[in-house]
């Protein structure tokens, strides 16, 4: 009874929105330095084109599951309801967003140009008006959004739809859009998919990388989260959720992908995330020669940071394979050497993380540091 | 990606659809004898009125749920979405019809007649045409509704957007119905609200028990499965899952009301539930005087069934208090007397069931029963 | 292996602990001006009297479930293991110390003198040697933890082995102990019992209110973590968690109970924890007359806040029965009269919180507070 | 106070046993043709060697987890307790033997020859005086335990204590040991490792494959329960859970080797055991050509089967990648071809089982069947 409720007796709402619906679950990624790093989803499906659900759920969804912003793109050329609605490209905006100011979700404007390979689906995000992209010539429906301001990206390009194989291929129409700045950004990660070529051209060719969920049905049905299963998410790194800054940040490139447990991403990003996320317990450590120490790490993020150390000369051994839980408190076991130098003053623990990767085959290098006096 | 893949590229289908999606939990309540006891919810809304989500969801998260039959029952009177949608009453129902024949739920055909209170909202399900059921007298739609053979019943009598205080009304209306045998069924439960009155009217007036969940949203977005939350359901005890044989039933008061962890209902139909879900595990029960039992008891239902033992004269004692959890082995230890009778051949544990009610007040008694063998 | 590994090959150690072994989940219950808020449990078991773990097991425990500090209080009479056992009384403490130094646990040397009621069981913590409080008359014991400067409390009065209806009573032993100043301490709560008599009494006689597992059995077995299920903890506040504040807070009665979802406690301590625990996620709040404002409250303890708010005169409405859930963000709804006066400058939310309580039967009341401009 | 009540006050205890320490989860491997699927573990520790917990809680974890049979193997040799406790190799055993009777599981007498490398750990089970396995030479040790008609096996022979790189080494000992029938055994998986190595060592050389947890904690310590994690069980197929039947299966080599999610072993037991676990849910299937079907398979067991069909000519077409989860039931679509012959009568969906092993590189193949009726 709850939405009846909601529409139709406007003064007993105050009271009535079920705490269930309305709670958020919050994603632990930290900010970096001069940066919030919010999370967005910037490629998901109503009922006005063929999505499942009513264009105010994608909002609410969003809320609950702690993101900052999104865009609903529903297809522009592809409208299995139309015979049951009225389609008009603008609504599905229109009606989130109203529940969007209300919750503080960034709601961004946007369609998807659904074209068979090349040049494949094509969304356009930050547009004024949706309807314009009605076009029988693709290109003058890319045309069109990049007048209209929009930040533009490649979807899915390993989607088996297009490629039966699952292998992305890279055709002269997307080196006309990319020479024409109409190529801005590119899915890396789709759904369930992550393209590690699509990430490698990302980089050679210096498009924004994206990571979207592309949800059709209601997200509590496609994902699992009780199992910890999650949408993908691209992280964009902003001073703040403003449409201006996302945008702003989305052309200068400076995002990331979440999926899964991994990110994927620049090592400018990585490496503060990875940093900002963990703290070391221990307090004002002091160790005798030979001395074992068992160093508490607490991990803020909902990621589990897999740790791998490289072999380093060092005066103390520590453990190779070190998992830091998501929100949790892990231990790194740290042995001095009976030869430890006294004037050591900082201990410098350096590991390979597993799940961050600047590209598809390097992991970040970081370093856990932190001071010791060693006792005489 | 996934529902457009299942549109688009008809050929690929068979090897695509996610297993996550399309992953059945079943209910486990055991049949009971002549029967099986399905599992039915008769509320529930699309976005043809002022749910969430397309038609054929309705399907596939009762399919996934381990529902047995669903009805549809948009609203006739209460449509927000009119200005984005064709209206026809009977779409809901052909929308998700072919979703329903491929996964194996019955669907019934049913509309809402949403009016004030009186007489309130009244669902009709088993409809031959829903369209039909717009009227301007609330009494020529519940006519109509009878006319098409339909089961006919009414909806949250406490809901407290009719009744602020919650607390539910017979009136006059309602008498009408009655007797016109145009109230066949009532809510006892409807969505997270159970009401002891309603109860009490139905086993007075011999009216069949509903309970449904009146969903709006998406079903994950409304119940926590995780934490073990679940959508009220209508238990109806039938030879088989056609619509004949449920709307047979249905009308003959042959269901039981689901709801969290309890059960209420008939005796005749909660008795044999308690006791065809639970086993006992121990074989040629012998024991000596004085011996003390551990008797091991699986449990094949969903339900917590919770025993709360009477006083009683015994040549043993036994677990006065006893949880015996779902999909478990649980134990009830048994003390047997010093002075037990070596004629002795059967133990009979009694218990109340604290979560099977036949009234709001009163609890099924029920009797563990095994053999044993007092060893000399 | 692990533990073979662990104590064998002493070099490889800081390669191989388990991180799922040693992971800790801390308790999020915020500190309070003054003070940090401690998660300390003083009464647990080891297979040195009936329980069932080796000591060291008591302190991982305690690590992984977030605690701060502990006292293994092993029975002096009750001694089941004795056969098998070189039964010493400052083994249990002696053999986990070294675990507890690498953890950073605090751990406090206790025991259980052990007698029939009256004057029943009576727990000595901070002791120096557990050895000397075996005497024949339990006076003689109680004299020496004293003379140790033991903190001493009463366990369990309304243990069902000492009385079967499960009412605690107090002796004129109790009056003996007081007065003499031994009697420093009472369990409200053990294991899963909470007494509010005994609430009552730690309050009209100002003894200090402990909440302790007893756990006997490994937690894992006892509590189902995975549930939410949690050890009864006794909050202590103290500048920090060192054995000599955490004693001299336990005499000045600085505690409070937890259980479950509930706090027993203070008004002093329990309306900073809850102030403390919530966060307004809204900034500069500014509304229209007759606007609704979605308040945006994050909650960071481990409780579900379960707020009721009184009837009150205020020019804004807003949600009467509220939980903000643990971890999560919450909304509570307010809509703001058509008349409100464009000088408020303050929104006074006042709520009783459920599940905070000063005494058995009384919640605390607080007030959610936050700036508001009135626009014109 | 649990324990203290169970042993303090025995008139009581039938009515006191907590439903959650008491409550077992049983494993749903099914039986096979001629055979019980016995869950065993025949390797653990108490603090007797150097395990965490005193005898009967294996019994109690062992029946809560859903074993029926198990052996306590504390180490002969590496007694890390010693000073605190009273060292007789038969007292585990002893002590935990009543609690065995009372839940009905099955306690073998065994112990662990634990020396280096060669010829590592022993353990010997069936003993009937496990104190006369304390002998200076290790071969001294294990001729007792086989005159004692001990089932004799290698513990862990990838254990990096003994093998820095974790690869297991064959040595002349253990020739030596299998040419005089004093090797029945081998784990192919010890706790958290599975050695191919050894898999390939039992095939070839025709010895038992024992999984073990060889647990020295709690088992609710390490192992996440909640997060689906297991202990390495040996799934003994016997006609009864006896100690003769289990016996005879080990000596006859009939044990599989259940680890995560997999199951290693001959193919006649995991076969069957696949085949027993799966139930088709459509009934008198029917089909016009050029049908899509949809089938639902309920996998009964507590595995998820991940089912990969290779490339075969059919008249239909089926999901080439399925996964049949745990307790659920999922879907398989089959696609008949316009051009299926009316003759066909029944379905073969030819799967290869990527969890199920009968070697280390080598998944069962087997074929899920079905009577169809292809309508004219």
């Amino acid at each position: 009874m709850k939405r009846l409720y909601l529409l139709f007796l406007y003064l007993l709402i105050v009271f009535s929105i079920s705490a269930q619906i309305e709670t958020r679950k919050e994603i632990h990624i930290p900010d970096i330095p001069g940066y919030k790093t919010l999370k967005c989803d910037f490629h998901m499906h109503t009922v006005f084109s063929d999505g499942s659900v009513w264009p105010d759920i994608r909002v609410i969804e969003a809320w609950r599951e702690g993101l900052d912003a999104i865009a609903i793109t529903d297809h522009i050329e592809y409208l299995p309801h139309r015979h049951d609605m009225n389609i008009d490209f603008n609504r599905p905006h229109e009606i989130a967003e109203p529940e969007a100011r209300q919750l503080d979700i960034t709601l961004i404007k946007g369609s998807e140009i659904t074209r068979k390979m090349p040049p494949g689906h094509i969304n356009a995000i930050f547009l004024t008006d949706a309807s314009l992209l009605k076009q029988d010539d693709w290109k003058d429906a890319v045309r069109e959004a990049k007048k209209q301001g929009a930040f533009i990206f490649w979807n899915h390009p390993g989607w088996k739809g297009h490629q039966k194989d699952g292998v992305p291929r890279w055709y002269e129409e997307h080196s006309w859009l990319l020479e024409n700045d109409m190529l801005n950004g590119i899915e890396v990660v789709n759904y369930f998919d992550y393209y590690p070529l699509v990430h490698d051209w990302a980089i050679e060719k210096n498009i924004t990388m994206m990571s979207n969920s592309d949800i059709h049905y209601p997200t509590g049905m496609a994902f699992e989260f009780h199992k910890g299963e999650r949408r993908a998410i691209t992280l964009v790194f902003a001073p703040d959720k403003s449409q201006q800054e996302i945008k702003k940040a989305l052309f200068a490139g400076r995002t990331a992908v979440m999926f899964r447990n991994n990110l994927y991403g620049k090592e400018e990003f990585l490496e503060p995330i990875f940093q900002n996320s963990i703290e070391i317990l221990n307090k004002n450590i002091t160790v005798a020669r030979g001395d074992k120490l068992v160093l508490q790490i607490r991990n803020n993020s909902d990621l589990d940071y897999i740790l791998d150390a490289p072999e380093k000369d060092a005066p103390y051994s520590f453990g190779k394979e070190v998992t830091l839980y998501a929100g949790r408190v892990s231990i790194i076991n740290v042995k001095f050497s009976p030869e430890v130098d006294e004037k050591l003053k900082e201990v410098n623990l350096e590991y390979n993380v597993k799940n961050l990767f600047i590209d598809p085959e390097t992991n970040i290098n970081t370093t856990i540091k932190f001071p010791v006096i060693i006792s005489k």
